[in-house]
Order: structure tokens, then sequence, then C-alpha cells
């Protein structure tokens, strides 16, 4: 059977998504044809909507307004900062709840196979904040990998001539998992950033 | 981190499809974060458009026209009808590509503790194409389940004053499957199934 071009239409959509093959992409089509009329106004409306949300000028975060909720927020300290990959990360910290301070989003990392430069990564913007605004810590957050570690070596190098401590999150075992599930390169650097208890 | 309205606004939207959790819907909502105006736009219409889509008044398949593109289909015999439960059903047979017949979409299957009674799921339209299409032969093909099982036992009722002859889909055991991964049931009622070839 030929779909209807307008069917055809949201597969073709729905497949540009992460992880939608065209199966998946098919069965979520059919299931908003189940939606009335006032349900896909909505659910138009919120894509198209997303084109007002734009980048915080500070930390680089999502906002819909000039400054990101947290960098607003008079609150929150300046003197210490998360420094992550992406805007998404910052959602995990702030589940934590008791983090007070603020953060940096890069534009990803270092990765000269792909293209992508220090210049290239808004790390810039991160040095000016330090210089400018008494920061005592940054804490880099990034996924243990190669360009993780590129990018921490990089920003370790050009933040050593600023007052400022720098720290990373160690390489470790997730809570409730079972020691032989972890592959032997993880325990290896969970052994290198072992932490003293005595 | 409380997100931008905007991107609020679409996670919930993907949360109503089928599958899509909290996390999935935020993990396809950054990604859209992502997409340039243009896309958002095709993307928005292509929602919007599922509005046009219809059914088809003879055989209740999806359509964009005044008649599915089956019905409307010169070349497709009259007296073949597989039944089947749901639009996208009649996807899998339209793969085989040897098939010349036509389809009957029902409106679901008789579940009455769902609700769902015969005269809700368009058995009607079938008797009425059976009565005046001079069909030779249904074929119901409904999940194996008991709604599959009772809606197959109510239409073989209905229909058994007409000279048609009704077939069904033996319940068996899937191409390239260990016969050990098969449940008991099914070994069962496949069993019951069972086709002479001698």
């Amino acid at each position: 059977m030929m779909y209807p071009s307008g069917l055809k239409n949201l597969i073709e959509c729905l497949k540009d998504l992460p992880g939608i093959g065209e199966k998946s992409a098919e069965r979520l089509a059919f299931s908003i044809l189940n939606f009335d009329g006032e349900k896909l106004d909505m659910f138009a409306q919120a894509i198209s909507g997303i084109k007002s949300i734009k980048r915080c000028p500070i930390c680089n975060n999502i906002t819909d307004s000039d400054l990101c909720s947290i960098c607003s927020d008079k609150d929150r300290v300046d003197d210490m900062i998360f420094v992550v990959e992406k805007p998404k990360d910052i959602v995990l910290f702030e589940k934590m709840g008791n983090y007070n301070g603020k953060y940096h989003v890069l534009d990803g990392l270092i990765s000269p196979l792909d293209g992508i430069n220090p210049e290239d990564i808004n790390i810039d913007n991160l040095i000016n904040r330090v210089k400018n605004n008494n920061v005592s810590e940054v804490i880099l957050v990034f996924k243990p990998s190669i360009e993780g570690e590129t990018t921490m070596q990089y920003i370790k190098k050009v933040l050593s001539k600023y007052p400022v401590k720098i720290s990373k999150i160690p390489i470790g075992i997730p809570l409730g998992t079972e020691i032989d599930y972890i592959d032997s390169m993880t325990l290896e650097m969970a052994f290198e950033d072992r932490k003293n208890i005595s």
C-alpha cells in the first residue's frame, strides 16, 4: 500500500529523530493519526515554538528569556562553575538539588578528527568568566572519552594562569552495578582516579 | 533547571506518543532543538497535515482521497477480502507483493471488558460487502488473543448465511525461530491449527 502523502511526510520527519528508524516512525505516525485536531495543533505549535529558544549569552544554556533561569537567579553564587558538554547535562546536576553555583555549557568537546578545535567550543567565554568573576572552582564534567580527556587537558592548560581550582568528576563504578559488569578499561581508569579515605 | 516553556510544551507532546516516556521525550526534544527553522516548519506542517487524512468509505483504510489507493485500483479483484484490525496491518500484506484482492479494516477487536462490542467495529459494512459484491473468500487476520478469537467466531457466525469461504491465518512458529523459544500455549494452538500435508 502507498501511504497517503500526509502520512508519508510525517514518517519522513519522525525518521530524522535519533533512534527512530523506519518501523518506529511508522508506529509513531499511526499513533499521531489518532490524535484529535486540537492535539495536532498543540503538537505542531510546540514544534514551531522551538524556534523561540535561544542560548544564554553568559553560560550558553538554553533559554526563552534574555538570560537563562540559572544565570538570572540572584540566590546562586558566582564562584563555582560546572563545565558541561551540552545543555541537557545541566538537568542531571540540578536534580541533585543541592548545587547552588553556575554552569558553563560548551559547544561539544574537542575532536580534531571531526574538525572540532578548541576555538570552536565556547572556551573563550569560560576564560573570561573565570578572569572577571572571582571564580574559585571550575568542575569539568565530560563523558569519559578521548574527546573528554583532550578537552579537560586543554581547559586545565588555559586556566593554569588564573588562581582557580580545577576539578573533575572521577571515572568510577555507578551505584548498584556489579563489579564484574564493568569493563577493565573503566576499572583501570577508576583506579587512577581513586580517592584516599584513610 | 526549569526548562524553557517552549521546550516543556514539546516534551509534553512527545510524551503522548506510545513507548515514549519522560527520558525519551527529553532526548527527542533536545534533538529537535538542533533542527533549523525550515525543518521545524516542515515537521510542524507534517503534523498539522495529518488532519487531512480520512477513512475510505468502502474498506475503512486510511486515505487522502475519496477512496483509498487499494479500493480505487481497478486491477484488484473484489472477490477476496483480508479482514484486519487496523490500517497499519495492511502494509505487511502489501509487502508480500502477490496479493491482488481487497481489505476490510475493523475498528479494533471485540472486547466486552473494554466496552468494545460487535456493533462498534465496522462489521456491518463487511457483511454488506460480502452480500453485494460476490465475495468468494474472507480471510481473518487478527492477533492470536482472546479478542482475536472472539472476533473471528462472531464474524464466522454472522457470515454463515452467505456462500462465502472464511479462512484464518494459522497460529504457528515464525520463520527462523527455535522451537524451544516458543511458549507451550502457542505450540498447543499451532497443533490445533496444524495443516495436513500428506
